[in-house]
């Protein structure tokens, strides 16, 4: 059995006004009915190959991860008294969880086109991950995006995945062509398969301090129902890093299966638009929309009408109070627009 | 003394959703803080040079044209039991009037950046209206416009006008730029001045059927304060046409007055666009705005905040329910809106 560890951490600033510090992306539709986080929850529903999930969130957001999680039978919540990134998240998931569960850890932000590749990625990553191998999920790099860090393929392992060769942080356009015509790099999308006990044995090698902040937490810590509290005291003291830098990049053991399943992370609403069904004319709207001579345009509104005449390669989007017009060029900037930064 | 008559008519789409049918262009404030109607009458606002005005409207205009008219003293309101185009609406006013009264005729949905030149041009319509011409404004052309009819400037009235040589209706975009090319044509913006009894003489000879059910229908009114309401039966009678074909076109009398007066009929929001003053990227925000990377781009919203990113010639209107977002030359198809033709 798997374990899916779904993290739910911050909150971006990249899809506002429709995701807001009250109520952050993974809680909202954006692609179809369900929730981004429903989504990740649905997908490891199937009984035979996943455990109950394990929900690593703030205080800020448990709220709506209660509303939202259901009725998942042996679900736990474990409440993070402050943020402190991943590698003390999963630290965090793995001691509560015991040394032998398969972990397979998740972002709740991302949507994934294709579910039942990722079932077929994730059951390849748990096999490896009971081998003893740290798994990435190497996500097919279809552009050269140069907002995600890449892995470099190594030597097959079977024929379930391969060694990682190299981690790369975020290249330049340059760099990123290059891995894309290469075709032995992929995308590092932040999902990771482990056993508990050798993500935390690699984690005590590279990080002593870490390790011993967050089971400090977890000692003093406090179940109340289905959340767990760790020690807020105890996890104060721990460094934030990401399990990428403070893990994956350190071990002899990072191995990488190929995942080709319609990844996005919708960092931003061209990334949302790319992300939905469109018309044959590129156009999608959510809600009242009249679109006229229009290519290429979204339209999301929550209750106004909204009309567009003679536009290409734009984006609204209306949020109660907010109306948010950019091109798709200037999506990547709209987390510095005031609304976004002073919510 | 001159008689301001203005006519508040019909409701156009073309600046929906601002302009609505229940409150249309005439009666919101596109340009500065007036209304165009507020404005219509501040420009003939000086007492001694202009009599207190005559309106000529609706029953469904009526209750913003007696909110804006404010404490005009000895105004009077002409409410037109149905709607039959300019020749009546100016008949019934000369009927009120009396024979001697100079009337200028103004539309109450345009807009004029220069009031002093107005007065100027108007002043001058006056004294050849004295002397027995029907005048018309001739609205120096300063584009191409295939929107407007044209006057073709004929022989000089002493120094303060000339023969109209002959009316053009709207011209085809080759013709329209040979006028332009040519300087002797200028726009027909719809401002008229008349001797009352000279303008019924011309209305009898060449419309006497207009004429003769416009006094039935005057004949027939009654006075209620400063409203008059002519006869519904009589006025149903009159055949709708305008003051061009009816008169100015037949007329022996053809004058026109040279006007440069900034004007616009802000016929749709491009133009609405142009009459505004604008920052030195071209753009003007009314309400909660902010503009990022952007180029000749108006935002006019009632109240959310509006945020643009990275475009240039596009127009963003909120108004309540709905929002429309337009490119600066798809904002001629905006009547054809669902929105706007559903009112």
């Amino acid at each position: 059995m798997i374990t899916p560890v779904i993290l739910c951490g911050g909150s971006g600033t990249r899809l506002w006004p429709r995701s807001r510090a009250v109520k952050p992306k993974p809680f909202i539709p954006l692609v179809g009915e369900e929730t981004l986080f429903e989504q990740a929850l649905s997908r490891c529903g199937d009984l035979s190959r996943f455990a109950a999930p394990v929900v690593v969130t703030g205080a800020a957001h448990l709220p709506h991860v209660e509303a939202q999680l259901g009725s998942a039978e042996g679900a736990q919540v474990i409440v993070e008294p402050a943020a402190r990134n991943t590698a003390a998240a999963i630290a965090l998931a793995a001691l509560r969880l015991g040394d032998e569960a398969i972990m397979l850890v998740c972002p709740s932000d991302h949507h994934i086109g294709d579910p039942a590749a990722f079932v077929q990625s994730a059951t390849a990553a748990a096999q490896l991950a009971s081998e003893g191998w740290l798994v990435s999920f190497g996500i097919e790099a279809t552009s050269p995006e140069t907002g995600y860090g890449y892995l470099q393929r190594g030597e097959a392992i079977g024929s379930l995945g391969f060694r990682v060769a190299r981690f790369v942080e975020k290249p330049d356009l340059d760099r990123a062509k290059g891995f894309l015509a290469d075709g032995g790099y992929a995308w590092n999308g932040g999902i990771f398969a482990f056993r508990a006990g050798d993500f935390l044995r690699e984690l005590e090698a590279h990080r002593p301090a870490i390790a011993a902040a967050v089971r400090a937490a977890v000692a003093g810590g406090r179940e109340e129902g289905q959340r767990f509290h760790p020690d807020a005291a105890a996890f104060a003291e721990v460094v934030s890093e990401s399990v990428d830098y403070a893990v994956m990049e350190n071990t002899t053991r990072a191995a990488m299966v190929p995942a080709d399943m319609a990844w996005s992370d919708i960092g931003n609403w061209q990334a949302l638009h790319a992300a939905l069904p469109l018309d044959e004319a590129g156009n999608v709207a959510r809600g009242r929309a009249e679109l006229v001579n229009c290519r290429n345009v979204m339209v999301d509104s929550d209750g106004p009408r909204v009309s567009v005449i003679g536009l290409e390669n734009v984006i609204i989007v209306v949020d109660g109070d907010e109306v948010l017009v950019t091109s798709a060029d200037g999506a990547q900037l709209v987390g510095k627009l005031h609304g976004a930064a002073n919510q």
